[in-house]
């Protein structure tokens, strides 16, 4: 008999159907026994009463433990009107187990998966990652962030832009520095990709636009609340543009667009955090850089770097939108050109800021973006100004010989995103399998770290 | 003035608009300039008559060449009945320019895009192709492989799977054997994924249905026409599956749409390559590895290793399918134990085989699936079988420890996928940015390779 999903039960009573799922837990009252049964799309209360043709179907009921995989047979009725859970959508029907069939079975849990919160520290909760992911608030996380992904996907496929594969193995450091990780190619030396930059812009010269979803590296040696060693890019790279406040407009357009769908679809995930959805503006506010600059140090009382903005400042600054212009949502452009890369069109009024932005949500910058230089000779004399051989750009470089429009993107980082839509508190929890300095899956030297905690 | 797309220039005949884009071509008749101007979604005949009110205008027109970018005010005429263009939809209509901004200029083409065909070799094409991606052909491919990533997404979304993000640095090889990419990794050493198998899986216990595309690395040194050292991978996984037939099945709605999808959105795209569609049958043939070896030999006469399929032998299995079996897709299942993965679920009738799978298509294996070992005791002891200590899987592992419904899945090749269906030579063709044992972007070791040829 073919499966019924629990979440279709409630159109189905008085009928015979199959469910399969897990048993999220198991409750026995004298001779009945309920457990309430789990699938992707929902809860059902399942009633185990004796069953005098069958006695062995009693005792196999009793074997059945939190997680354990089953198939059950019977039929679905609607409960007593007192005995209604109101809380979920098939909380007015049950059903009366006829066959059951255990799929598989499972260790004792050494954690509650029903408690409303695992109480437990992230590194605890990192080390049994494909079990606490199994608690509700976990799935709620990547349920919200399949859906930030979705709206990317299709906001900018119907707004013209195509879908390109970037690579992530790459001849040289895109953005410079030594934070890249290094890769052993054959008799050669590779980098992971930091970014899809200059491929997205190549593909600006064949598409016009172009979004790409992926993967990207950073081996920074920090350990916080904000970093990933590998996280998961949404790019997008747009000819045709008068300057950075045409990529600014589309991100509003499609943060409009994500929060509305974040609305309508991903309720009670939003619901089990508490966190109210962000208003977006029709146009989010932006300030220079020299006024955030100005703006932060006045509140913070603090001198800090002239060409960049401090965690602590950009903190202030999401607080001070929040509160002064009614957005929790702040593009801060012109960034220094000392600061940012050498592709980055300069301000025609003064070229020592540069038509660049970030943008920031509560607290963090989610979002970086900005023009870029088209012009092939100029290109080639900004790669030069900072001290680099063009032809180590040769490839990159062929797409501006070869008629390149005024143009320009941004990347969001998806963590990031999700973390804020939610409310959590470090970027981790928001990756499946986070990747940092101790981490892949496991600690890497564990025996290594505890010593050095002892100490 | 807002731009207009050139596809909707016949809906504005004897509007002023402005048009932004490539110029194709520029051919002069006598006082009068023709220029074809591409964007995004078309191309258009603009035309530059003299203009008395601004002589520079002209002059300035005759400065266009190949692929320079522009931006042109002008209006939306009709063209004379005996001259329209049947050949595109924008074929009826011409823009009279009136304003010309040149937006960027393009150093002199070494090769003709608007020949029908780039001919020239592939490391030629690979070596320029920020510019011979711009040829209409190249175009086409990426479009049709777009509209695969898109089809993929869409159906498995609609069908209950949830999207999510498989890292891909990795604390071990998955699939065993030495061709892996290592990274350093801080004071560590970590790998590339060779495919996002152990977090589907893991995935299949929180979601009971997932799916993911991303890049997955294989350090083969193998120069073939059917090898890449980094591609897409499109995976699936699912729960509470019978056993791989219920995989096959999904597979085969899923290439359903796909064709259809193809069909209805990639029609000029295909028609430049002119191969047709494939009819996807309502039970795609499968036939079991035993007989599928046994038709291969009597074909090609040859006797050949018993546990995998040579190419040869798939290209032979393809050919018989297609005119035997009137399919261009095959399914052979039941692959022999030896040759699969340890989590390979083995066929109940004899276990010497595996509940698995590879899709033939037009020659090559374009996918591998096959249902998994979900029972924990059953997984440890198949990977002690292997002489692997179990230690090292001891994440992975764990999701298997608490609950496991019965499950499979499959990855796609994308990019195999996408030649084959447009009939391409070398998968590399199908690859934006193909990355081989010689090449990343451009030739790792030119001088050498030179040498070596030379010898």
């Amino acid at each position: 008999m073919q499966r019924t999903l629990i979440i279709d039960t409630p159109k189905n009573i008085g009928k015979k159907v199959t469910l399969a799922g897990w048993v999220n837990v198991r409750r026995d009252h004298g001779k009945i026994i309920f457990i309430d049964l789990r699938d992707r799309t929902g809860i059902i209360q399942v009633v185990f009463a004796p069953n005098k043709k069958n006695p062995e179907f009693q005792k196999l009921a009793e074997t059945l433990r939190s997680e354990y995989v089953a198939q059950i047979i019977g039929a679905i009725n609607e409960r007593p009107k007192n005995m209604i859970n109101e809380k979920i959508p098939t909380g007015k029907v049950e059903l009366l187990a006829e066959e059951l069939v255990i799929l598989n079975s499972a260790q004792s849990l050494p954690i509650d998966l029903n408690a409303e919160h695992l109480d437990m520290g992230l590194e605890t909760l990192l080390d049994m990652r494909p079990l606490t992911l199994k608690h509700s608030k976990a799935r709620a996380i990547f349920k919200a962030q399949a859906e930030i992904v979705k709206t990317f996907y299709e906001f900018f496929s119907k707004n013209g832009f195509m879908e390109i594969q970037a690579p992530k193995i790459v001849p040289e450091a895109t953005e410079g520095g030594s934070e890249v990780f290094s890769i052993e190619y054959f008799e050669s030396k590779a980098y992971l990709a930091q970014s899809p930059q200059f491929y997205k812009q190549i593909m600006v010269g064949v598409f016009e636009r172009v979004f790409t979803i992926g993967n990207v590296y950073r081996a920074e040696p920090h350990d916080t609340t904000r970093h990933l060693n590998e996280y998961t890019s949404l790019d997008f790279e747009m000819g045709f543009i008068k300057d950075h406040t045409d990529l600014m407009k589309i991100i509003t357009e499609w943060l409009k667009f994500l929060v509305e769908q974040l609305s309508a679809n991903c309720h009670d995930e939003l619901d089990a955090y508490g966190v109210p959805l962000p208003k977006i503006l029709d146009d989010i506010p932006a300030i220079s850089f020299p006024e955030a600059k100005k703006i932060a140090r006045k509140i913070s009382g603090k001198e800090t770097d002239d060409l960049d903005l401090e965690p602590e400042e950009e903190r202030i600054l999401s607080g001070y939108a929040a509160k002064e212009l009614n957005s929790e949502f702040l593009f801060v452009t012109h960034y220094p050109a000392k600061k940012r890369p050498w592709y980055t069109m300069p301000d025609d009024a003064d070229p020592k800021y540069t038509k660049s932005f970030d943008l920031l949500f509560r607290g963090v910058e989610i979002a970086t973006g900005g023009q870029r230089i088209h012009n092939y000779e100029q290109l080639v004399q900004s790669i030069k100004s900072k001290g680099i051989n063009p032809d180590k750009f040769k490839f990159y470089l062929m797409a501006f010989q070869y008629g390149m429009p005024p143009e320009g993107g941004a990347g969001f980082g998806l963590e990031r995103l999700t973390a804020k839509f939610l409310g959590l508190a470090n970027v981790k929890e928001a990756t499946l399998f986070p990747r940092d300095m101790k981490r892949i899956d496991l600690l890497l030297h564990k025996e290594k770290i505890i010593k050095e905690e002892k100490k």
